[in-house]
């Protein structure tokens, strides 16, 4: 079971917002939570043509920030927009997220990892099931579960388009994954995770228990969960693509370590070890 | 647009069942129909452990009716149960699902295809988007469209494992797809299509227009469509299998001619050639 807190604020704290008491309790409770309507259309118009950009862009580049499809080379995930890109900086440093992460952690917060999940029409790919905080603790070195992930939906997240599936509950757990981490393990686990997944077994127990959710939300909604949230997402064969934003955000007091597996730290792209918000 | 009848009892008919009025109009509307509650749960066990059976003695058998995942070579599908399995065979007989297809057809009907999709928790895989019509009429000399796909549900099928998708309506529209069939083409195109699918423009324009509808239903329910209705589905990562069993039926006024991709036809497992019902 878990030890940390999920809502790290003291309770006379909880009104001071932007959460409400019922949101808070809820995130608590399940360990996700969407939130509607917080970026205009016309917001998420200018995310979406600068998403554009960088898809075109990141076609025939060989950064390695950008982590392709195991079979296909085409992009799946580009990763710190927010250091690369000024209007996803300006987005990671959006009080409608970092206001929210601040409250729940009880800190400031600074932006851990932030990535571009292309999840194309036709040919999006499946993520398998993974809590984040397992990665992070083990190949970032992340101490603590005291990080928040928001999702901020480019696109429609329908029924049927590989919207991302969570297990409520499944943050107060703690699921061991099988397997040694290899080596430079991300080269590959970004792609297709093999390792460090969780066994069919423990998954199909923890299902069984809590159930899964698909909180279906309209583009320019935000779905946050909490770092330790097991998730995933199937496959995308609809012409409807489904493209989100991700910035993870971290609390200042749970700043990375060493990695815990012993091994090297993963590249700065995918683990910020600055712990403050960038303007760039 | 389609010339063919979608019902082609005469109206008087419509009447002795087992289809209702209401229920004959929402599949000539939407080329689709959830029969809800059909079989009871004993015989859904049945079938559940006899379909079990097969994935044992198929993981060995190198029969050629039994076709395996493109990357993995797990079983994906196991074609002609209706032939070579008791328990299926009786199953294709069953006037739970023959009534329906003698009303909607108006004639005598036998089984053109049988299969198992099975689509394991975990790792099944997707369906690419077909109307079964294209390929029954190019590759197998099926002349008119005058059969229907009876899908068994042997566990639910959820909105989140991995479940049909149809477009409504898709059934009176012929999509034309792409490329020339390669010769001995269904070795492939069973595992993973890819020639012989719609091209993305024509489905973008087709699902803009119709939408998408995934009819989720519990086990023991059938979904029957039209062999036009174009339909598809995505992956399934939830540790719930969705393993359904189809049963084709074709008019026997409708008995299958030389394929007119002027090719050789099929082999006998993945299209019948014998006009009748068989009992073994």
């Amino acid at each position: 079971m878990r030890h940390d807190p999920i809502i790290y604020s003291n309770r006379p704290q909880y009104n001071a917002g932007p959460l409400t008491l019922d949101e808070l309790k809820l995130y608590e409770q399940n360990g996700y939570l969407l939130l509607e309507n917080v970026f205009s259309e016309q917001e998420v118009a200018n995310m979406l043509a600068e998403l554009q950009s960088i898809w075109v862009a990141g076609a025939a580049s060989d950064s390695s920030g950008i982590i392709r499809e195991p079979e296909s080379e085409e992009i799946r995930s580009v990763f710190a927009v927010h250091q690369n890109n000024t209007v996803f900086n300006r987005l990671s440093r959006d009080p409608r997220l970092i206001d929210v992460a601040c409250q729940v952690l009880d800190s400031d917060v600074y932006v851990h990892q932030s990535r571009i999940n292309f999840k194309p029409g036709f040919r999006g790919k499946d993520f398998y099931w993974h809590s984040d905080f397992e990665t992070w603790h083990v190949e970032d070195g992340m101490p603590r579960m005291r990080a928040i992930s928001f999702s901020v939906l480019l696109d429609d997240n329908l029924l049927y388009n590989g919207s991302l599936m969570l297990v409520p509950g499944s943050h107060r757990k703690f699921v061991a994954c099988m397997g040694e981490t290899p080596k430079d393990h991300y080269k590959e686990s970004l792609r297709k995770q093999v390792f460090g997944v969780p066994d069919e077994e423990s998954l199909t127990k923890l299902v069984t228990e809590s159930g899964i959710d698909m909180p279906a939300g309209k583009k320019g909604s935000v779905l946050m969960f909490e770092c330790n949230t097991m998730h995933g997402s199937n496959s995308n064969i609809t012409p409807f693509a489904r493209r989100n934003v991700f910035m993870v955000y971290n609390s200042v007091k749970n700043a990375l370590q060493s990695p815990f597996s012993g091994g090297s730290p993963r590249p700065e792209f995918v683990a910020s070890r600055a712990p403050q918000l960038v303007v760039i």
